[in-house]
Protein backbone atom coordinates (compact mmCIF):
# COMPACT_ATOMS: atom_id res chain seq x y z
CA UNK A 1 0.00 0.00 0.00
CA UNK A 2 1.05 3.65 -1.02
CA UNK A 3 0.42 6.39 1.46
CA UNK A 4 0.31 9.77 -0.24
CA UNK A 5 -0.54 13.08 0.97
CA UNK A 6 -2.35 15.93 -0.05
CA UNK A 7 -3.25 20.00 1.29
CA UNK A 8 -6.56 21.04 -0.26
CA UNK A 9 -6.05 24.44 -1.96
CA UNK A 10 -9.33 26.39 -1.74
CA UNK A 11 -9.35 26.02 -5.91
CA UNK A 12 -10.87 22.45 -4.96
CA UNK A 13 -13.80 23.33 -2.77
CA UNK A 14 -17.07 24.87 -3.80
CA UNK A 15 -20.18 26.30 -3.02
CA UNK A 16 -21.43 23.88 -0.71
CA UNK A 17 -18.17 25.04 1.85
CA UNK A 18 -16.50 21.13 0.89
CA UNK A 19 -14.10 20.03 -1.93
CA UNK A 20 -15.92 19.41 -5.27
CA UNK A 21 -16.61 15.84 -6.05
CA UNK A 22 -14.43 15.28 -9.04
CA UNK A 23 -11.47 16.23 -7.19
CA UNK A 24 -11.39 12.84 -5.56
CA UNK A 25 -10.49 11.48 -8.99
CA UNK A 26 -7.64 13.33 -9.13
CA UNK A 27 -6.71 12.71 -5.69
CA UNK A 28 -6.89 8.96 -7.03
CA UNK A 29 -4.64 9.89 -9.46
CA UNK A 30 -1.66 11.37 -7.13
CA UNK A 31 -1.84 8.02 -5.09
CA UNK A 32 -1.29 5.35 -7.88
CA UNK A 33 0.82 7.95 -9.39
CA UNK A 34 3.14 7.42 -5.89
CA UNK A 35 2.75 3.45 -6.02
CA UNK A 36 4.22 3.44 -9.12
CA UNK A 37 7.43 5.56 -8.23
CA UNK A 38 7.54 3.65 -5.09
CA UNK A 39 7.75 0.47 -6.96
CA UNK A 40 10.33 1.48 -8.67
CA UNK A 41 8.80 2.51 -12.78
CA UNK A 42 7.36 5.69 -12.78
CA UNK A 43 4.04 5.96 -15.20
CA UNK A 44 6.36 9.03 -16.50
CA UNK A 45 8.88 6.50 -17.54
CA UNK A 46 6.02 3.73 -19.11
CA UNK A 47 4.93 6.66 -20.94
CA UNK A 48 8.20 7.17 -22.21
CA UNK A 49 8.41 3.31 -23.12
CA UNK A 50 5.31 3.74 -25.09
CA UNK A 51 2.62 1.86 -22.24
CA UNK A 52 -0.32 3.53 -21.12
CA UNK A 53 -3.27 3.37 -18.45
CA UNK A 54 -5.71 4.90 -19.64
CA UNK A 55 -8.72 4.69 -17.23
CA UNK A 56 -11.57 2.68 -18.27
CA UNK A 57 -14.32 2.81 -15.08
CA UNK A 58 -14.27 4.16 -11.88
CA UNK A 59 -16.64 3.67 -8.63
CA UNK A 60 -16.52 6.16 -6.17
CA UNK A 61 -18.31 6.68 -2.70
CA UNK A 62 -18.35 9.51 -0.59
CA UNK A 63 -18.59 9.02 2.70
CA UNK A 64 -17.60 12.30 4.51
CA UNK A 65 -16.00 15.71 3.08
CA UNK A 66 -12.85 17.44 2.80
CA UNK A 67 -12.38 20.93 3.58
CA UNK A 68 -10.31 23.83 2.53
CA UNK A 69 -6.98 23.36 3.80
CA UNK A 70 -7.33 19.92 5.08
CA UNK A 71 -4.24 17.42 4.76
CA UNK A 72 -5.80 14.34 3.31
CA UNK A 73 -4.34 10.49 3.40
CA UNK A 74 -4.87 9.11 0.36
CA UNK A 75 -4.32 5.18 1.00
CA UNK A 76 -3.66 3.03 -3.07
CA UNK A 77 -3.18 -0.75 -3.26
CA UNK A 78 -3.91 -2.55 -6.31
CA UNK A 79 -7.30 -4.35 -5.79
CA UNK A 80 -6.77 -7.01 -9.12
CA UNK A 81 -4.06 -7.91 -11.35
CA UNK A 82 -5.23 -9.40 -14.84
CA UNK A 83 -2.82 -10.28 -17.81
CA UNK A 84 -4.18 -6.95 -19.50
CA UNK A 85 -5.32 -5.00 -17.29
CA UNK A 86 -4.99 -3.34 -13.25
CA UNK A 87 -7.41 -2.20 -10.43
CA UNK A 88 -6.29 0.22 -8.39
CA UNK A 89 -8.38 0.79 -4.85
CA UNK A 90 -7.99 3.94 -3.10
CA UNK A 91 -9.33 4.99 0.76
CA UNK A 92 -8.99 8.61 1.17
CA UNK A 93 -8.52 9.89 5.19
CA UNK A 94 -8.59 12.97 7.29
CA UNK A 95 -7.09 12.22 10.26
CA UNK A 96 -8.86 9.26 10.89
CA UNK A 97 -12.04 10.23 9.41
CA UNK A 98 -12.74 8.21 6.15
CA UNK A 99 -13.47 9.97 3.40
CA UNK A 100 -13.64 8.30 0.22
CA UNK A 101 -13.22 4.90 -0.98
CA UNK A 102 -12.79 3.92 -4.51
CA UNK A 103 -11.27 1.93 -7.79
CA UNK A 104 -10.23 2.51 -10.56
CA UNK A 105 -9.30 0.16 -13.77
CA UNK A 106 -7.05 0.65 -16.42
CA UNK A 107 -6.20 -1.79 -19.27
CA UNK A 108 -2.79 -1.72 -20.07
CA UNK A 109 -2.58 -0.16 -24.12
CA UNK A 110 0.54 0.43 -26.50
CA UNK A 111 1.71 3.67 -28.67
CA UNK A 112 -1.69 2.81 -30.74
CA UNK A 113 -3.84 2.43 -27.94
CA UNK A 114 -4.11 -1.12 -28.73
CA UNK A 115 -4.50 -3.21 -25.49
CA UNK A 116 -1.08 -4.98 -24.69
CA UNK A 117 -0.26 -8.08 -22.01
CA UNK A 118 1.37 -6.03 -19.09
CA UNK A 119 5.21 -7.37 -19.26
CA UNK A 120 5.97 -9.86 -16.77
CA UNK A 121 8.31 -7.42 -14.66
CA UNK A 122 5.83 -4.51 -14.08
CA UNK A 123 3.41 -7.11 -13.09
CA UNK A 124 6.22 -8.68 -10.55
CA UNK A 125 6.40 -4.88 -9.50
CA UNK A 126 2.37 -4.58 -9.09
CA UNK A 127 1.73 -7.75 -7.24
CA UNK A 128 3.32 -6.65 -4.08
CA UNK A 129 0.89 -3.92 -3.88
CA UNK A 130 -1.84 -6.33 -4.19
CA UNK A 131 -3.96 -6.08 -1.11
CA UNK A 132 -2.61 -9.03 1.47
CA UNK A 133 -6.90 -9.80 1.90
CA UNK A 134 -7.11 -10.41 -1.52
CA UNK A 135 -3.87 -12.56 -2.15
CA UNK B 1 -34.25 12.24 -20.46
CA UNK B 2 -32.85 15.42 -20.71
CA UNK B 3 -30.54 16.24 -23.61
CA UNK B 4 -27.36 19.09 -23.15
CA UNK B 5 -24.60 19.97 -25.38
CA UNK B 6 -21.05 21.18 -24.52
CA UNK B 7 -18.08 22.19 -26.35
CA UNK B 8 -14.54 20.91 -25.45
CA UNK B 9 -12.31 23.49 -24.44
CA UNK B 10 -8.71 23.16 -24.33
CA UNK B 11 -8.41 23.23 -20.34
CA UNK B 12 -10.20 20.00 -20.21
CA UNK B 13 -8.22 18.10 -22.11
CA UNK B 14 -4.72 16.34 -21.26
CA UNK B 15 -0.99 15.33 -21.73
CA UNK B 16 -2.55 12.18 -23.73
CA UNK B 17 -4.69 13.98 -26.11
CA UNK B 18 -8.05 13.45 -24.76
CA UNK B 19 -10.52 14.91 -22.15
CA UNK B 20 -9.20 14.29 -18.79
CA UNK B 21 -11.37 11.70 -16.91
CA UNK B 22 -12.20 13.77 -13.88
CA UNK B 23 -13.92 16.01 -16.38
CA UNK B 24 -16.90 13.87 -17.09
CA UNK B 25 -18.20 14.00 -13.76
CA UNK B 26 -18.35 17.50 -14.14
CA UNK B 27 -20.21 17.15 -17.44
CA UNK B 28 -22.54 14.74 -15.72
CA UNK B 29 -23.50 17.91 -13.04
CA UNK B 30 -23.99 19.61 -16.25
CA UNK B 31 -26.74 17.49 -17.44
CA UNK B 32 -28.11 16.82 -14.39
CA UNK B 33 -28.48 20.53 -13.82
CA UNK B 34 -30.37 21.11 -17.33
CA UNK B 35 -32.57 18.25 -16.54
CA UNK B 36 -33.84 19.51 -13.25
CA UNK B 37 -34.03 23.32 -14.87
CA UNK B 38 -36.69 21.25 -17.48
CA UNK B 39 -38.66 19.35 -14.97
CA UNK B 40 -39.36 23.09 -13.26
CA UNK B 41 -37.37 23.08 -10.58
CA UNK B 42 -33.70 24.31 -10.66
CA UNK B 43 -31.17 22.85 -8.56
CA UNK B 44 -30.16 26.85 -7.46
CA UNK B 45 -33.84 27.56 -6.50
CA UNK B 46 -33.80 24.12 -4.53
CA UNK B 47 -30.60 25.14 -2.56
CA UNK B 48 -32.55 28.65 -1.65
CA UNK B 49 -35.43 26.17 -0.23
CA UNK B 50 -32.74 24.61 1.93
CA UNK B 51 -32.54 20.95 0.14
CA UNK B 52 -29.24 19.48 -0.90
CA UNK B 53 -28.65 16.63 -3.50
CA UNK B 54 -24.49 15.70 -2.35
CA UNK B 55 -23.20 13.26 -4.44
CA UNK B 56 -23.03 9.71 -2.73
CA UNK B 57 -21.26 7.85 -5.37
CA UNK B 58 -20.19 7.88 -8.62
CA UNK B 59 -20.23 5.06 -11.73
CA UNK B 60 -18.23 5.99 -14.88
CA UNK B 61 -17.35 3.75 -17.84
CA UNK B 62 -15.00 5.15 -20.25
CA UNK B 63 -15.54 3.64 -23.77
CA UNK B 64 -14.09 5.97 -26.20
CA UNK B 65 -12.64 9.44 -26.05
CA UNK B 66 -13.57 12.88 -26.62
CA UNK B 67 -11.29 15.35 -27.88
CA UNK B 68 -10.83 19.07 -27.78
CA UNK B 69 -13.26 21.28 -29.89
CA UNK B 70 -15.57 18.73 -29.83
CA UNK B 71 -19.16 18.77 -28.81
CA UNK B 72 -20.46 16.34 -26.77
CA UNK B 73 -24.25 15.31 -25.93
CA UNK B 74 -25.03 14.70 -22.57
CA UNK B 75 -28.18 12.35 -22.28
CA UNK B 76 -29.51 12.47 -18.67
CA UNK B 77 -32.37 10.17 -17.06
CA UNK B 78 -33.29 9.23 -13.38
CA UNK B 79 -32.93 5.75 -13.08
CA UNK B 80 -33.73 5.06 -9.85
CA UNK B 81 -36.40 7.24 -7.60
CA UNK B 82 -36.84 6.28 -3.37
CA UNK B 83 -38.25 7.78 -0.87
CA UNK B 84 -35.18 9.81 0.31
CA UNK B 85 -32.70 9.39 -2.74
CA UNK B 86 -32.41 10.02 -6.41
CA UNK B 87 -30.29 8.42 -8.94
CA UNK B 88 -29.54 9.51 -12.36
CA UNK B 89 -28.00 8.03 -14.99
CA UNK B 90 -25.44 9.75 -17.69
CA UNK B 91 -24.75 8.75 -21.37
CA UNK B 92 -22.70 11.02 -23.48
CA UNK B 93 -22.31 11.14 -26.72
CA UNK B 94 -19.73 13.13 -29.34
CA UNK B 95 -22.05 13.11 -32.55
CA UNK B 96 -23.45 8.96 -32.96
CA UNK B 97 -20.69 7.50 -30.79
CA UNK B 98 -21.19 6.77 -27.17
CA UNK B 99 -17.90 8.18 -25.27
CA UNK B 100 -19.27 7.47 -21.48
CA UNK B 101 -21.78 5.95 -19.50
CA UNK B 102 -22.39 6.22 -15.49
CA UNK B 103 -24.17 6.98 -12.41
CA UNK B 104 -24.38 9.27 -9.82
CA UNK B 105 -26.79 8.47 -6.45
CA UNK B 106 -27.65 11.47 -4.10
CA UNK B 107 -29.34 11.44 -0.87
CA UNK B 108 -31.78 14.78 -0.07
CA UNK B 109 -30.42 16.31 2.90
CA UNK B 110 -31.51 19.61 4.35
CA UNK B 111 -29.30 22.57 5.79
CA UNK B 112 -27.83 20.96 8.69
CA UNK B 113 -27.25 17.60 6.02
CA UNK B 114 -29.12 15.24 7.67
CA UNK B 115 -31.20 13.16 5.53
CA UNK B 116 -34.76 13.89 4.39
CA UNK B 117 -37.30 12.78 2.42
CA UNK B 118 -37.60 14.22 -0.81
CA UNK B 119 -41.27 16.11 -1.21
CA UNK B 120 -43.69 14.41 -2.99
CA UNK B 121 -43.52 17.65 -5.53
CA UNK B 122 -40.43 16.87 -6.39
CA UNK B 123 -40.68 13.57 -6.59
CA UNK B 124 -43.31 13.74 -8.72
CA UNK B 125 -41.59 16.00 -11.10
CA UNK B 126 -38.42 13.33 -11.16
CA UNK B 127 -40.82 10.99 -11.73
CA UNK B 128 -41.31 11.88 -15.03
CA UNK B 129 -37.85 11.49 -16.02
CA UNK B 130 -37.57 7.74 -14.48
CA UNK B 131 -36.17 5.94 -17.97
CA UNK B 132 -39.06 4.10 -19.41
CA UNK B 133 -37.46 0.88 -19.29
CA UNK B 134 -37.07 1.35 -15.50
CA UNK B 135 -40.78 2.08 -15.22
CA UNK C 1 -16.16 41.09 -31.43
CA UNK C 2 -16.90 38.15 -30.39
CA UNK C 3 -19.76 37.07 -28.04
CA UNK C 4 -20.19 33.84 -26.19
CA UNK C 5 -22.55 33.01 -23.02
CA UNK C 6 -21.78 29.93 -20.76
CA UNK C 7 -23.56 28.74 -18.07
CA UNK C 8 -21.59 28.46 -14.32
CA UNK C 9 -21.74 25.00 -13.69
CA UNK C 10 -21.76 23.96 -9.35
CA UNK C 11 -17.69 23.03 -10.17
CA UNK C 12 -16.44 26.18 -10.57
CA UNK C 13 -17.57 27.62 -7.76
CA UNK C 14 -15.26 27.72 -4.45
CA UNK C 15 -15.82 28.17 -0.38
CA UNK C 16 -16.42 31.98 -0.83
CA UNK C 17 -19.90 30.99 -2.79
CA UNK C 18 -18.80 32.49 -6.24
CA UNK C 19 -16.44 31.35 -9.46
CA UNK C 20 -13.08 30.51 -8.21
CA UNK C 21 -10.74 33.15 -10.06
CA UNK C 22 -8.40 31.06 -12.34
CA UNK C 23 -11.64 30.00 -14.31
CA UNK C 24 -12.03 33.45 -15.41
CA UNK C 25 -8.84 32.13 -17.55
CA UNK C 26 -10.55 29.21 -19.00
CA UNK C 27 -13.68 31.67 -19.89
CA UNK C 28 -11.30 33.73 -21.95
CA UNK C 29 -10.24 30.51 -23.86
CA UNK C 30 -13.55 29.64 -24.57
CA UNK C 31 -14.12 33.53 -26.23
CA UNK C 32 -11.24 33.09 -28.23
CA UNK C 33 -12.06 29.85 -29.45
CA UNK C 34 -15.59 31.05 -30.54
CA UNK C 35 -14.04 33.88 -32.18
CA UNK C 36 -11.29 32.16 -34.37
CA UNK C 37 -14.43 30.02 -35.01
CA UNK C 38 -16.71 33.19 -36.41
CA UNK C 39 -13.85 34.54 -38.03
CA UNK C 40 -13.49 31.13 -40.23
CA UNK C 41 -10.18 29.55 -39.20
CA UNK C 42 -10.84 27.68 -35.85
CA UNK C 43 -7.67 27.34 -33.62
CA UNK C 44 -8.57 22.98 -34.01
CA UNK C 45 -7.63 23.75 -37.50
CA UNK C 46 -4.79 25.97 -36.82
CA UNK C 47 -3.09 23.09 -34.70
CA UNK C 48 -3.58 20.80 -37.47
CA UNK C 49 -1.80 23.24 -39.76
CA UNK C 50 1.58 22.79 -37.34
CA UNK C 51 0.35 26.61 -36.01
CA UNK C 52 0.34 27.26 -32.00
CA UNK C 53 -1.23 30.24 -30.20
CA UNK C 54 0.61 29.38 -26.54
CA UNK C 55 -0.10 31.45 -23.58
CA UNK C 56 2.68 34.26 -22.85
CA UNK C 57 1.17 36.70 -20.29
CA UNK C 58 -2.24 37.54 -19.05
CA UNK C 59 -3.81 40.33 -16.90
CA UNK C 60 -7.34 39.43 -15.36
CA UNK C 61 -8.94 42.15 -12.93
CA UNK C 62 -11.92 41.19 -11.31
CA UNK C 63 -14.84 43.59 -10.77
CA UNK C 64 -17.76 41.58 -9.26
CA UNK C 65 -18.35 37.69 -8.88
CA UNK C 66 -20.25 35.37 -10.94
CA UNK C 67 -21.91 32.77 -8.78
CA UNK C 68 -23.74 29.31 -9.57
CA UNK C 69 -25.85 28.91 -12.46
CA UNK C 70 -25.43 32.38 -13.74
CA UNK C 71 -25.00 32.49 -17.24
CA UNK C 72 -21.96 34.72 -18.38
CA UNK C 73 -21.33 36.71 -21.17
CA UNK C 74 -18.10 36.78 -22.47
CA UNK C 75 -17.00 39.79 -25.30
CA UNK C 76 -13.87 39.35 -26.89
CA UNK C 77 -11.94 40.92 -29.51
CA UNK C 78 -8.24 41.69 -30.92
CA UNK C 79 -6.37 44.55 -28.64
CA UNK C 80 -3.00 44.27 -30.53
CA UNK C 81 -1.65 42.78 -33.94
CA UNK C 82 1.60 42.18 -34.39
CA UNK C 83 3.50 40.51 -37.24
CA UNK C 84 4.36 37.64 -34.54
CA UNK C 85 1.84 37.65 -31.66
CA UNK C 86 -1.73 39.10 -31.01
CA UNK C 87 -3.74 40.00 -28.17
CA UNK C 88 -7.05 39.33 -27.09
CA UNK C 89 -9.19 41.68 -24.65
CA UNK C 90 -11.97 40.53 -22.83
CA UNK C 91 -14.96 41.65 -20.85
CA UNK C 92 -17.29 39.15 -18.77
CA UNK C 93 -20.97 40.03 -17.98
CA UNK C 94 -23.77 38.57 -15.92
CA UNK C 95 -26.59 40.68 -17.59
CA UNK C 96 -25.42 44.15 -17.20
CA UNK C 97 -22.75 43.63 -14.80
CA UNK C 98 -19.05 43.86 -15.37
CA UNK C 99 -17.61 41.08 -13.74
CA UNK C 100 -14.36 41.11 -14.96
CA UNK C 101 -11.62 42.47 -17.72
CA UNK C 102 -8.81 41.19 -18.70
CA UNK C 103 -5.97 40.35 -21.64
CA UNK C 104 -3.98 37.31 -23.25
CA UNK C 105 -0.74 37.62 -25.12
CA UNK C 106 0.33 35.15 -27.99
CA UNK C 107 3.00 34.37 -30.02
CA UNK C 108 2.65 32.56 -33.45
CA UNK C 109 4.72 29.22 -32.64
CA UNK C 110 5.11 26.10 -34.98
CA UNK C 111 5.46 22.59 -34.81
CA UNK C 112 9.28 22.67 -32.57
CA UNK C 113 7.32 25.85 -30.75
CA UNK C 114 9.65 28.35 -32.94
CA UNK C 115 8.32 31.77 -33.07
CA UNK C 116 6.66 32.74 -36.69
CA UNK C 117 5.26 35.38 -38.37
CA UNK C 118 1.49 35.20 -38.31
CA UNK C 119 0.77 34.22 -42.36
CA UNK C 120 -0.79 37.42 -44.11
CA UNK C 121 -4.22 35.87 -44.45
CA UNK C 122 -4.86 34.77 -40.69
CA UNK C 123 -3.51 38.19 -40.04
CA UNK C 124 -6.38 39.68 -42.40
CA UNK C 125 -8.80 37.55 -40.63
CA UNK C 126 -8.03 38.73 -36.85
CA UNK C 127 -7.67 42.50 -38.16
CA UNK C 128 -11.25 42.21 -38.65
CA UNK C 129 -11.94 41.94 -34.89
CA UNK C 130 -9.37 44.51 -33.78
CA UNK C 131 -11.21 46.84 -31.19
CA UNK C 132 -12.91 50.29 -33.35
CA UNK C 133 -11.46 52.17 -30.58
CA UNK C 134 -7.79 51.03 -31.43
CA UNK C 135 -7.91 50.89 -35.07
CA UNK D 1 10.40 34.57 0.94
CA UNK D 2 8.45 31.12 0.96
CA UNK D 3 8.96 28.07 -1.39
CA UNK D 4 6.57 25.64 -1.52
CA UNK D 5 7.23 22.44 -4.00
CA UNK D 6 4.62 20.88 -6.16
CA UNK D 7 4.37 17.98 -8.25
CA UNK D 8 2.36 18.04 -11.39
CA UNK D 9 0.06 15.47 -11.85
CA UNK D 10 -2.18 14.52 -15.06
CA UNK D 11 -4.91 16.45 -14.23
CA UNK D 12 -3.19 19.72 -14.94
CA UNK D 13 -1.64 19.02 -18.18
CA UNK D 14 -3.37 19.36 -21.37
CA UNK D 15 -3.64 18.83 -25.35
CA UNK D 16 -0.28 20.83 -26.05
CA UNK D 17 1.87 18.32 -23.21
CA UNK D 18 2.66 20.69 -20.96
CA UNK D 19 0.73 21.93 -17.80
CA UNK D 20 -2.98 24.19 -18.92
CA UNK D 21 -1.89 27.91 -18.05
CA UNK D 22 -4.74 28.58 -15.72
CA UNK D 23 -3.21 26.07 -13.39
CA UNK D 24 -0.51 28.49 -12.35
CA UNK D 25 -2.77 30.99 -10.40
CA UNK D 26 -4.11 28.08 -8.77
CA UNK D 27 -0.16 27.16 -7.51
CA UNK D 28 0.32 30.91 -6.84
CA UNK D 29 -2.89 29.98 -4.11
CA UNK D 30 -0.55 27.41 -2.61
CA UNK D 31 2.36 29.70 -2.39
CA UNK D 32 0.67 32.19 -0.63
CA UNK D 33 -1.14 30.22 1.53
CA UNK D 34 1.91 28.49 2.53
CA UNK D 35 3.13 31.92 3.29
CA UNK D 36 0.85 32.82 5.72
CA UNK D 37 1.33 29.26 7.40
CA UNK D 38 4.78 30.07 7.80
CA UNK D 39 4.36 33.59 9.62
CA UNK D 40 1.92 32.06 11.83
CA UNK D 41 -1.72 33.21 11.27
CA UNK D 42 -3.51 30.82 8.39
CA UNK D 43 -5.63 32.18 6.16
CA UNK D 44 -8.03 29.62 6.67
CA UNK D 45 -7.85 30.99 10.75
CA UNK D 46 -8.09 34.62 8.58
CA UNK D 47 -11.49 33.26 7.60
CA UNK D 48 -12.88 31.97 10.87
CA UNK D 49 -11.51 35.67 11.76
CA UNK D 50 -14.32 37.18 9.41
CA UNK D 51 -11.51 38.74 7.21
CA UNK D 52 -11.40 37.67 3.49
CA UNK D 53 -8.40 38.40 0.78
CA UNK D 54 -10.49 37.91 -2.74
CA UNK D 55 -8.40 38.15 -5.73
CA UNK D 56 -8.64 41.74 -7.73
CA UNK D 57 -5.97 41.58 -10.06
CA UNK D 58 -3.78 39.05 -11.92
CA UNK D 59 -0.87 39.36 -13.79
CA UNK D 60 1.38 36.28 -15.20
CA UNK D 61 4.04 35.85 -17.48
CA UNK D 62 4.66 32.38 -19.08
CA UNK D 63 8.33 31.85 -19.86
CA UNK D 64 8.50 28.00 -20.24
CA UNK D 65 6.30 25.17 -19.59
CA UNK D 66 6.10 22.71 -16.38
CA UNK D 67 5.31 19.01 -17.70
CA UNK D 68 3.45 16.24 -16.25
CA UNK D 69 5.13 14.97 -13.52
CA UNK D 70 7.73 17.57 -12.82
CA UNK D 71 8.36 18.88 -9.27
CA UNK D 72 7.94 22.23 -8.91
CA UNK D 73 9.21 25.00 -6.52
CA UNK D 74 6.72 28.59 -5.69
CA UNK D 75 8.49 31.25 -4.43
CA UNK D 76 6.09 33.47 -2.66
CA UNK D 77 7.08 37.17 -1.46
CA UNK D 78 4.69 40.04 -0.41
CA UNK D 79 5.83 43.34 -3.21
CA UNK D 80 3.32 45.84 -1.84
CA UNK D 81 1.84 46.25 1.43
CA UNK D 82 -0.98 48.91 1.59
CA UNK D 83 -3.38 49.61 4.58
CA UNK D 84 -6.23 47.97 2.89
CA UNK D 85 -4.40 45.69 0.75
CA UNK D 86 -1.32 43.30 -0.22
CA UNK D 87 0.23 42.08 -3.35
CA UNK D 88 1.69 38.73 -3.56
CA UNK D 89 4.61 38.65 -6.72
CA UNK D 90 5.53 34.66 -7.25
CA UNK D 91 8.45 33.19 -9.20
CA UNK D 92 7.95 29.20 -10.03
CA UNK D 93 10.86 27.22 -11.22
CA UNK D 94 11.00 23.73 -11.96
CA UNK D 95 15.18 22.62 -10.95
CA UNK D 96 16.86 25.76 -12.12
CA UNK D 97 14.86 26.74 -14.93
CA UNK D 98 11.99 29.55 -14.56
CA UNK D 99 8.68 29.12 -15.91
CA UNK D 100 6.59 32.02 -14.95
CA UNK D 101 6.76 35.19 -12.69
CA UNK D 102 3.02 36.97 -11.33
CA UNK D 103 1.38 39.11 -9.21
CA UNK D 104 -1.77 39.07 -7.30
CA UNK D 105 -3.27 41.86 -5.49
CA UNK D 106 -5.76 41.17 -2.55
CA UNK D 107 -7.87 43.78 -0.60
CA UNK D 108 -8.52 42.75 2.72
CA UNK D 109 -12.56 42.65 3.11
CA UNK D 110 -15.00 42.11 5.95
CA UNK D 111 -17.72 39.44 6.56
CA UNK D 112 -19.55 41.63 4.34
CA UNK D 113 -17.24 42.04 1.86
CA UNK D 114 -16.48 45.33 2.45
CA UNK D 115 -13.04 46.94 2.33
CA UNK D 116 -11.00 46.84 5.59
CA UNK D 117 -7.81 48.21 6.64
CA UNK D 118 -5.44 45.55 7.82
CA UNK D 119 -4.79 44.98 11.54
CA UNK D 120 -1.62 46.20 12.58
CA UNK D 121 -0.78 42.31 13.79
CA UNK D 122 -1.15 40.75 10.10
CA UNK D 123 0.64 43.84 8.61
CA UNK D 124 3.70 43.67 10.97
CA UNK D 125 3.78 39.34 9.64
CA UNK D 126 3.38 40.44 6.21
CA UNK D 127 6.01 43.48 6.61
CA UNK D 128 8.37 40.11 7.18
CA UNK D 129 7.96 39.08 3.32
CA UNK D 130 8.31 42.03 1.60
CA UNK D 131 10.91 41.60 -0.89
CA UNK D 132 14.29 42.88 0.40
CA UNK D 133 14.75 44.76 -2.81
CA UNK D 134 11.25 46.91 -1.93
CA UNK D 135 12.34 47.91 1.47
Amino acid sequence: MNITKYRIPYADTDNMGVVYHSNYLIYFEMGRTELMRELGYTYKKMEEDGMYFPVRNVTCNYHASAHYDDIITIETSVCELKNASVTFAYKIFCEDKLLTTGTTKHPLVNYAFKPTRIPQELKNLLQKYVKTEEK
